[in-house]
């Protein structure tokens, strides 16, 4: 498939729906079990997208359309959102990640992106020379990156209780390839 | 996480909103294009989740509470629902797929299942021997199994267009772990 920006978008604006029809009003059990260890649950993951829309995907492209290559992103946090999710609820998270990402998206199209400004470079801090384009597929492959991950972090709660069934389920079988 | 059938039940009859969150107006490049080969696209996953509400889940509750494991499950189709689903729009399949899902759980809720009808056994012929419960946990799976195949699916699309972050996302280097 190519990319384009009306592609970009129409899937930008999607996921906020996605999440909210997936997870509100699932009983906590749900939503506050992770995968073991230190890994990640559900709020967590909605802080997190909520800390991108605030600090990372719009502040990049703003920074390439102004430096270009000149100058680094600022590094992401990737902590960043937990002290800011704590007290709050899920369905507060999910209104609020909603309300960034409909600002972000309304801002991204008065941009009025062609193709010269989607070609300009920007500086990553870890990966080196991206492109404005690149960027904006990073934004709509990150969504799905944690789409997915919510997807495996509730099925690993039914592991056990699918018995021989979870041998055969791909998102059981699922490390989650992240480093 | 325990299993219980409140747990199972919030979280079946949420999948048909995600979805539709997710898919609903989406471009027809994303939701016609699959991972290369003879792989699925979504409106294929869809139309697969509809026939599994017709064919396979509740048909194979009510084979255990009536048969317990004297008799094998109908073998399911996994091409079932190419013909079925030939013509329609996705936004067809979309509202089929969220009418049946809440007409098998209002079925599902009105046997009152307990303790003792969870624990009977039933006859998979591939798998052997699991129980009601088992198969209820696997429903839940399956449901989960194809959002992380669908997010997949999507993420592929932008795969090279992501450029140097496409290594980064677990999304990307998901191959899907299905026989």
């Amino acid at each position: 498939m190519e990319q384009s920006l009306a592609h970009t978008i129409a899937l930008l604006e999607r996921t906020p729906a996605a999440l909210d029809g997936l997870l509100r009003g699932l009983p906590d059990e749900w939503i506050f079990t992770n995968e073991g260890g230190d890994t990640w649950n559900s709020f967590g993951v909605v802080g997190h997208l909520i800390f991108g829309e605030q600090t990372d995907w719009m502040p990049r492209v703003k920074m390439i359309l102004q430096f270009a290559g000149t100058r680094a992103f600022e590094p992401f946090d990737r902590a960043g959102h937990v002290r800011q999710s704590e007290g709050k609820s899920l369905d507060q998270l999910l209104d609020e990640f909603a309300r960034l990402r409909a600002a972000n998206l309304a801002e991204l199209r008065a941009l009025n992106l062609g193709p010269k400004e989607l070609a300009l470079p920007g500086r990553h801090p870890g990966l080196g020379s991206v492109t404005l384009a690149q960027l904006l597929a990073a934004w709509v492959g990150h969504d799905l990156t944690h789409l997915h991950q919510v997807s495996r972090i509730l099925a690993h709660q039914y592991r056990e209780a699918a018995g021989p069934w979870s041998a055969y389920m791909g998102v059981m079988q699922c490390g989650g390839h992240s480093s």
